[in-house]
């Protein structure tokens, strides 16, 4: 293994427990939601946000701690997207990395309320002393993540998605699958390097070279993505493959063709790594992340 | 009308106004969210919740700009609740005092995500400076508010009254349905009021005064519900009743008989009013709240 590859594992560990921990105890028929919320959380990812969370805090010193915390808090916000996203209104999908979906385990109401209920708990945690003490820094945090979880950022993105796939704009050009992409997706990328400068209460320059950073790094992994589900095998990535294809859905693919998007990819992850110039040496792990999402094989 | 009604009409129109003038403006293919967001929370409703937080608000001379924004975030989660709770995976309702209801008049993936947009709008707009100035007065607002949406008030309720229903435990006793329906319908009526005196930063004798009084009277609102359900006409309430004893479910009428539940919803009441003594006459406009609640006919 890689040092990056090494340092993930050790921070999906740290994650896979504090998800849970961070959840309070439950007794009464009410606790099936949190049986369905911790279900729809442990669901062996890679953990690359709240690894991007702890690695952009530790540029600036910040405890441990708290910067779980946030990982923890946009880890919540990132599942309850998957678990409602596989709703059978939505991408009705009956598998994630070959587990039955949280609905499929429980039913749909309980994981419509489960998303609910992690959607929820993010910001309770956010906003909880211990995760920072003062309280000027957790209201910006609670603020980032609204703002980029909600309508102008993840949610929106998700309604773009869909209608782009109803109007059957196969056609979306590169400028709209950017755009697209950075609220579907980049958002959350983007509050994960920038929740570690809000931690650290960075200088504002920290923070945008954080934020350019996330922005390209995202953008990279979304077109690694597009790579992955055109050229992977459902083996390999661990979910169904070619789906953007059979759905005649405009990707980077589709537009650049394979080669096109993979140099693309290359280019912004190259770009994404020179934003973190100004941290030196320091920056190291987060420039490992940049290669690592145009390189992953799943 | 009665003064309270007066007051509370005039506080319907502003919510109505604050809204959609509080969700940002959108352009794209995204917009139908947005869509979706303002036609279902622009419902018709009394806002007995916001209402709530503005009267609440001025006890402690709170500039109404602030205690209106509080005031829209509770709407905000309050709607979302309804949006989520129609869909057809849960309740499966078609109409709502007479419309259709979102996923009818959009779709179910449509829905599901106006529901998400607008909990996240919620916390937006707490954690936004215009809230208070100081920033640990919108943390403790942020944090109330999760507390009292999530698994372990709001979204914990309905999971509990889904497997009350799914159990077929139609033989809740009084403590289960007393406790269901604090969680279930209370904790939102506790943060309106306790939102007041966050807002005011109110000494926690006064807290702790709105937090007694909002339990109560919350309950009271509950039963009169019930009574509502299973004596109303459905053109008086206002929606389908008759619906609790269809479904053999267990309610406050079902356990006390309607005379026993309208003399212990009075009962409540009386006991939320004697709360407000501490406020004197200025708690004049909440005892009222306390013995409308009992008395309305929708």
């Amino acid at each position: 293994m890689t040092a990056l590859e090494t340092a993930l594992a050790a921070t999906a560990a740290e994650v896979n427990r504090t998800l849970d921990a961070l959840m309070p105890a439950m007794t009464g028929p009410e606790a099936r939601v949190r049986e369905a919320m911790a279900y729809g959380s442990l669901n062996g990812g890679k953990r690359l946000r709240p690894f991007l969370v702890v690695t952009s805090a530790d540029l600036f010193g910040v405890p441990r701690s708290r910067a779980m915390r946030v990982a923890i808090a946009l880890e919540y916000v990132h599942c309850y997207s998957l678990v409602h996203d596989d709703l059978p209104a939505m991408d009705d999908d009956d598998l994630r990395r070959g587990k039955p979906t949280t609905h499929i385990q429980f039913d749909e109401a309980t994981a419509i309320l489960a998303g609910d209920g992690l959607l929820t708990l993010a910001f309770e945690v956010l906003a909880e002393p211990e995760t920072h003490d003062v309280a000027q820094v957790r209201t910006e945090l609670v603020l980032s993540l609204a703002r980029a979880a909600g309508m102008e950022g993840m949610v929106g993105g998700q309604m773009f998605d869909l209608q782009a796939e109803a109007l059957r704009t196969g056609s979306l050009d590169l400028d709209a699958i950017t755009r697209l992409q950075s609220m579907k997706t980049g958002a959350l990328f983007r509050f994960a390097c920038e929740s570690g400068a809000i931690l650290g209460q960075a200088p504002d320059s920290a923070r945008k070279a954080l934020r350019d950073y996330a922005r390209d790094m995202g953008l990279a992994f979304q077109i690694a993505d597009d790579l992955l589900d055109a050229e992977g095998t459902e083996e390999q990535v661990g979910k169904k493959v070619g789906k953007d294809a059979a759905a005649g859905k405009a990707t980077f693919v589709s537009i650049l063709g394979t080669d096109g998007a993979r140099r693309k990819a290359r280019e912004i992850s190259d770009r994404a790594v020179k934003h973190l110039d100004s941290f030196g040496k320091k920056g190291d792990l987060l420039a490992q992340v940049a290669r690592f999402v145009v390189d992953r094989r799943t």
